[in-house]
């Protein structure tokens, strides 16, 4: 298209010379796609797809002051690509719908794009297009394409299945935690809030192996606990004792049950299925595969604490109708 | 997922409320998705796919002063969905991404969702997932997702093609001038801003009879015809005597030049091929299917006037990141 800069106007095609030096920042296309960026839309030769979007809001999701404009671009692609994740989809594109404010320039604008790209192209997927207009808020809504010839659906649990979560829980809570007690988050605290990785080699390595309803950690472990519980028509029992925390990011047990936005997966397999696999697990992906609990008739999500008693676990996850909290 | 309501939590679920809400409100169930909204993702059998998106920014696209919420809706999905119409592709679904601000309440938010899910179902598709979060703006991005066996790309024009469009030009600016100017717009020019019908059923004829290359005119015909033209290795030249004015909307010839948002179609196609089809066009879908000019060797837009000279046409489309001017 590089003849249309001949034609001069008023508008001065700012925002087409901008989508073009964000697509330059590409090391790869996307695979199965026919038609690329450029045109109405991308295209898609691979089937079956799965596509789900993530909205990122600046002041709901991220704020300016915890993240470079590069991190909030990689974290909002990473929660939309770990929706692939949770359907043990395979990543392929995304497509960036960006709303730039004032505040933004053209540098911010590449930075965001950067991120967007970096954490498609770390789970093999790559930019396809999308939409840029300048608004009064900075705000991306991430668009995940993946094949996924067998979804994994969150409600696909049986009673008796295991609940297991991948990593450990409640470090991109910590993070947000200090920013607000306007202190510094430690590295680990931060990168989890601010880089997630989208579990996408793991879910498809799970579901390989027995994973028959998987989710990923966007609400929370006590909401998507429920999630994927509600989902299946079975009540959730938890064990305290066995959630993983993120000790290491100076998490607590709260920021593990009630954070969201570790990007971590829960998944349910029958009794025996993953057991075994979990030390390969660990030193395949580098991360934990911990049992935290059943799934078994009834509804509702319960947490045994350390005094061995079962207690409804409420849910605390992060409503982003709320706003976030102050 | 109606066993979660019996997990109470401090944030209350507001937001899976409002989704549960909205999905009530489908008349259909998209075809060809094998996993519907509420899980991660949707999923879908069908392929190829073309999926492409469209950001409609409060005080950039639309004001709330002109448009009520479902039309707000309906004419962010129209504008998604117009791009599928411009790859000559089946609409099958929407997502929706949802930002609301404070002064949005749930039954506006109900309002803006029954405009999206009425634009899909007019084309043949349906709502089959999204996002909502609470922000400091009002701003939809709407995911088009449709079957597109066979592409018609912009860059499809051979030299000597006829340019045509399809409807009538110039309504959706004429109404946007007249809300500037503190006036009403006529209902014609209404109509044409506030729920314009994607040509959907009217680009897949248009490609079965020739047409090889699409765009629809979104950015207005100045901009997009340099899209066409440029992606194609061309020159246009159209002629001003020949531009279909929406003179019921009260439309001037720049309003049909230069404003964007129509959502009508620009094809190419071979000489005598569509010639014979036009009043068959006509008598199908209730608009003309005018000739306009033709592209040949060279690049850049021209325009022959009244006076028979032809003139560089300046792009007067609309530049989202210039911000809508005053």
């Amino acid at each position: 298209m590089t003849r249309e800069e001949g034609v001069a106007g008023p508008t001065g095609g700012g925002e087409f010379a901008l989508i073009r030096r964000i697509l330059a920042l590409r090391r790869v296309v996307p695979e199965a796609l026919t038609v690329d960026a450029g045109d109405d839309c991308a295209v898609f030769a691979a089937a079956p797809l799965a596509v789900g979007n993530d909205l990122s809001v600046e002041g709901v999701h991220f704020r300016r002051e915890w993240l470079s404009p590069a991190e909030i671009g990689f974290r909002a692609a990473g929660a939309a690509l770990s929706d692939l994740a949770a359907m043990a989809a395979e990543p392929i594109a995304v497509l960036l719908a960006l709303c730039l404010d004032e505040a933004a320039d053209t540098e911010d604008a590449l930075a965001l794009a950067r991120g967007v790209i970096d954490a498609a192209e770390a789970v093999g997927a790559g930019l396809a297009g999308g939409d840029i207009a300048r608004g009064p808020m900075l705000a991306l809504d991430v668009v995940a394409i993946g094949r996924c010839a067998t979804p994994v659906r969150r409600g696909g649990a049986l009673a008796g299945d295991r609940l297991w979560v991948t990593g450990r829980l409640g470090g991109a809570a910590r993070a947000v935690r200090a920013w607000r007690e306007g202190t510094e988050p430690t590295p680990a605290a931060r990168a989890a809030f601010a880089t997630p990785r989208p579990r996408v080699a793991e879910a498809r390595w799970l579901a390989e192996r027995g994973a028959r309803a998987l989710i990923d950690l966007s609400d929370g472990l006590s909401g998507d606990c429920a999630h994927l519980a509600g989902a299946s028509g079975l009540e959730a029992a938890l064990d305290a004792t066995a959630i993983p925390v993120d000790t290491a990011a100076g998490a607590a047990l709260e920021d593990a049950l009630h954070g969201g936005e570790d990007y971590e997966l829960l998944l349910a397999a029958p009794p025996g299925s993953i057991e075994d696999a979990a030390p390969a697990f660990h030193e395949r992906f580098g991360v934990p595969l911990t049992a935290i609990g059943v799934v078994r008739a009834g509804s509702g999500v319960y947490l045994r604490g350390v005094d061995g008693r079962e207690r409804p676990l409420p849910r605390g996850g992060f409503d982003h109708l709320g706003g976030m909290p102050a």
